[in-house]
């Protein structure tokens, strides 16, 4: 698989800008040409050692682009798709690093048509900072990136998409883009949903009592913070997966609740042993 | 506020051996004996600069010391005071550092009687490590420790145990013994059970997904790896706390997921928004 001649950018935030300083760093692609809604972005960026070429439109960076990734907020990836598909040189890629997978996947294909390939993708990386300023060069080492083929993607295009993630230091795990989708609204959406529902739930009650709080509830709240606008766009998203995983959730929690009620402490007990067996087997955090 | 000539601490796991040499390193203490249960950890301790004497039985680490620490787990507070009472100075104070306080509390005062006073104490501090070994004088520090006396507390014994904890580093916040159990319930209970219940739930899908999550999943999970059988005993002591924050936990929750069923994303928003800004006027932590 051949490194991208000229990689674009669109859109560059948190992850965008940490795609193109791991591009330069690992060397996965030639030329590195971004474009950014905003004009002043687009004056900073010029000054940056990971920047080739500024573009002034989306279409102008897809020009001569081989690969494309759109790195904006997932409501605003197949609007860019669309955009750029009549740019693009035939057979260049397109991929993204949007939450949700299975509708992006159908309407980015459709965008681009016959011409080019979506192929999504996800990293599971991140910080509380956002901004492409604070991107690094090592956001995606040891980090799961997903890469979402549909049943009818080129499978060469996903392995050259895949390439690009494993080029910057991820370890790619290739999965279809509805079951992505499943696996998120549990690992990622849900636990996000239960963060902001403890928080609500706390701000109802006396809000000193936060400042009593062990290292328990500040890791377990700690996502809470996150953007309400991009998390409001992805439980749009990913909607029915996310209800049902919250659905059976609260049957789980539900289960706990009536043990403790019955004081059936053994079975509490069980319960603990099973999560603790379940956490106690994650792998160690990425260094 | 004095300090203690003696002091005692009985059944060190990581919060008495952390008392142990923070007593020592912030001069909070004048003599040192300790009681374990294990032969084998009392022969340790010997060689433990923070430990001035070791004693055989519980009794005769109480003998002439004005301060006890009963470091062991919540369900043996009560039976080691019963032991422990007839050897006490007239007018010892005794405390603890058991995650609930109520029954603990009373329980703790009828066992010592009118000879000595029983002060509750919590402090909100641990780690994943156990053991006396493990220990730090720098444990409590910045930490919040609530300090419970009953209505019928002397006052001046409150004061003598507030004073103790305050020498450590901790930050002493005192309050009646229910309701602490009512906060402890919010903060730290809740959120204990929440993450068990995820991980319990996460259990049953494809536990190869654990190994996709971001940090996230990692830190709202963190907990779900405490030990068990001091969790069971937890939740048993304040299960009636527990079953009534748990109960208001899940129709905050059902909210979210009616929200998410009726489409309605702004109030999906409005709830991540709301969430965010109690998480982020959380302290700093400790550094």
């Amino acid at each position: 698989m051949s490194s991208p001649a000229q990689l674009a950018i669109l859109a560059p935030g948190l992850l965008g800008g940490s795609v193109a300083r791991a591009a330069r760093a690992n060397g996965a692609a030639g030329r590195i040409v971004i474009w950014a809604r905003r004009p002043e972005t687009r004056l900073q960026l010029r000054d940056q050692p990971w920047c080739d070429a500024v573009a002034e439109t989306p279409e102008a960076a897809a020009q001569g682009s081989d690969l494309v990734v759109i790195a904006a907020p997932v409501d605003q990836i197949v609007p860019l798709a669309r955009r750029i598909a009549p740019a693009l040189p035939a057979g260049a890629c397109v991929t993204d690093v949007g939450s949700v997978k299975g509708e992006i996947a159908r309407h980015g294909a459709a965008a681009l048509g016959a011409r080019a390939h979506f192929v999504g993708a996800h990293p599971m990386a991140g910080s509380e900072k956002t901004g492409w300023e604070h991107g690094t060069a090592e956001l995606f080492r040891h980090r799961t990136c997903f890469v979402t083929p549909l049943p009818e993607t080129l499978p060469a295009a996903t392995a050259t998409v895949a390439a690009f993630w494993h080029a910057l230091g991820a370890e790619v795990v290739t999965v279809g883009a509805d079951a992505h989708d499943e696996i998120v609204a549990h690992i990622s959406h849900l636990p996000q949903a239960i963060a902001t529902s403890l928080c609500v739930f706390l701000a109802g009650k006396d809000p000193a009592w936060r400042n009593f709080a062990g290292g328990g509830l500040r890791d377990t709240t700690r996502i809470a913070g996150s953007d309400a606008q991009i998390w409001r766009s992805i439980f749009e998203q990913n909607r029915d997966e996310v209800l049902r995983a919250l659905g059976q959730f609260e049957e789980e929690l539900h289960r706990f609740r009536t043990a403790l009620a019955n004081r059936d402490y053994v079975e509490i007990a069980a319960r603990i042993e099973r999560g603790k067996a379940y956490r106690d087997a994650f792998r160690p955090p990425p260094a």
